[in-house]
């Protein structure tokens, strides 16, 4: 089949890739398009040594199983389903996963991608393709509420307005939380609820900081900022860290201790909830798009997907 | 009146100093004794910039107000009681509060300290002088009880075999908890309950841990280890940092968000709840004490405190 293949960080397009091959409780799923990810751009510079086909946020059309002919979107973590972990009800973290174009696990910048049937959604038709294919980091913004008790009236901070800083603001801001972003590229207030404030420059100043939150979201990826964010957080406030960072982070943790701050790290969310949001319209994702390449092009998709402000580019197949 | 006094990282023992002057929500109190804290040897080597009387951890008798002639033990955080923090019930978190011999305030290695008589508890006659000395760091090790939900049958590694460390273990134990300490000093077993473990060189191995605990405790106060400990907490478990480190840590927190960590800072405890266990026996802190100096010998006192391998360092007043 054609793909877009990673090895040794290096990403090219092939016609010869092998399909992947279902077992008895996977599904086969026909790719309609792909979104590049900050993660893929990390992944493509060596990050994690994944070789193999990238590629995590999809919707496509299910070709065997019970959802066969129908649209799907998908959780990404395929796990194992028995161990200690998966009994427990936490699959998203079975250490024997393997992950969706990310970890030993081909991905969706192909024309097929397999995975456990458990893990398919159909996605309603009121729901176009564009917006599915948000569904797995807007799913990812909805985990901060499941992990932080949001409360309406608190007050947060989005440190990032990347795709996945928008996104973030959208899941607070849809609980009821009053939102400031602090970003980098003021036109992106149109982007988000007309009450979430986007304010520049807020991450570049060294002075203590007054103006304090109940949460703040890290979501730059980015190893200085954390450092600068933890001034913004009231005592016995949270810290969510929605990004990994290539570099190892430097920080002086003595305030962590002081005002008892709590910090949480945040990965992969609820996808139901997330559909639901994109079925009722309540974030319109597809405002984020940026570019569209075709397969073919992907290798000029990922490079768009790196260059300075820009939003989602995506990778079409068909 | 006679004390230590440290200023530009310099401890000195005077006979000078400025008694306190007690306001009207105010109690005297003259001191019994005080134990050394790894603070005040952080403090005596500029840590917070602290000028004035150190010393936290302290036993004395009321010279004033309702509890006069009574021996009392007392809450370090001196609150304004009017602020937003307060009202809400935080006052540990007050940002006009000062803290005794840590933050503009004088403390315990004097003859007299002053307090908000709202700050005070009475000692139960069961409770030795000595055993109250430690109200405060127990009431610390406490506060992970507060903050984390601890359940009968979990898995809980302390780092660190300080006088911190092993008060953190009981206050696991007591809650149920089976508790593993990663420690330098094997003999430090026949400190902690029968049922604790106490291993030393896990900290200092490189390789993937294979045993993980729900939640993990670093109260090392090195900034070396929490790298080290991140391998050790399960996915979705709890880091609980109970101490400051004087320089900055470098870390990847990537495992923090790829397995959902939280991380939590952890300071000051339930005095009540401290002061109780002390009452009946559950935890028997006077094995801890390692050594007493006569106030006069204080600055001797620090120094034997900073010394490799000992526990707790009195200076008693009288």
């Amino acid at each position: 089949m054609r793909g877009l293949f990673l090895e040794d960080s290096k990403l090219t397009y092939r016609e010869d890739l092998q399909a992947p091959e279902p077992g008895a409780d996977d599904t086969l799923v026909d790719v309609i398009q792909a979104g590049v990810c900050a993660t893929d751009l990390a992944l493509s510079r060596g990050y994690m040594g994944f070789t193999g086909v990238p590629g995590h946020e999809f919707v496509g059309v299910a070709r065997t199983g019970p959802l066969a002919g129908k649209r799907v979107v998908g959780d990404i973590n395929a796990a194992c389903g028995t161990c200690e972990t998966c009994v427990a009800g936490n699959p998203h973290h079975c250490p024997n996963r393997t992950v969706l174009g990310i970890f030993q696990h081909g991905g969706a910048f192909a024309e097929q991608l397999c995975l456990p049937t458990r893990n398919l959604l159909e996605v309603p038709e009121t729901v176009s393709s564009d917006a599915a294919t948000f569904v797995e980091p807007l799913a990812a913004a909805f985990e901060i509420g499941e992990q932080v008790k949001l409360e309406v009236g608190q007050r947060a901070l989005v440190a990032g307005d990347g795709k996945l800083g928008l996104l973030c603001a959208w899941a607070l801001h849809v609980a009821g939380v009053t939102v400031t972003v602090a970003g980098r590229h003021a036109e992106r207030s149109e982007l988000l609820p007309d009450a979430v404030e986007l304010r520049t420059g807020m991450l570049e100043q060294d002075a203590v900081q007054d103006v304090k939150f109940d949460v703040v979201v890290e979501a730059t990826g980015r190893e200085s900022v954390l450092p600068r964010v933890l001034a913004f957080v009231r005592p016995r406030g949270t810290i969510v860290l929605k990004t990994t960072t290539e570099a190892a982070t430097t920080i002086d943790l003595s305030p962590l201790v002081v005002d008892e701050i709590t910090m949480v790290g945040s990965r992969c969310g609820p996808y139901d909830k997330a559909l639901a949001a994109l079925a009722d319209g309540t974030v319109p994702v597809e405002k984020l798009i940026d570019a569209r390449f075709p397969l073919r092009d992907g290798v000029e998709a990922f490079a768009r997907a790196g260059a300075g402000g820009v939003l989602k580019v995506l990778v079409e197949l068909g």
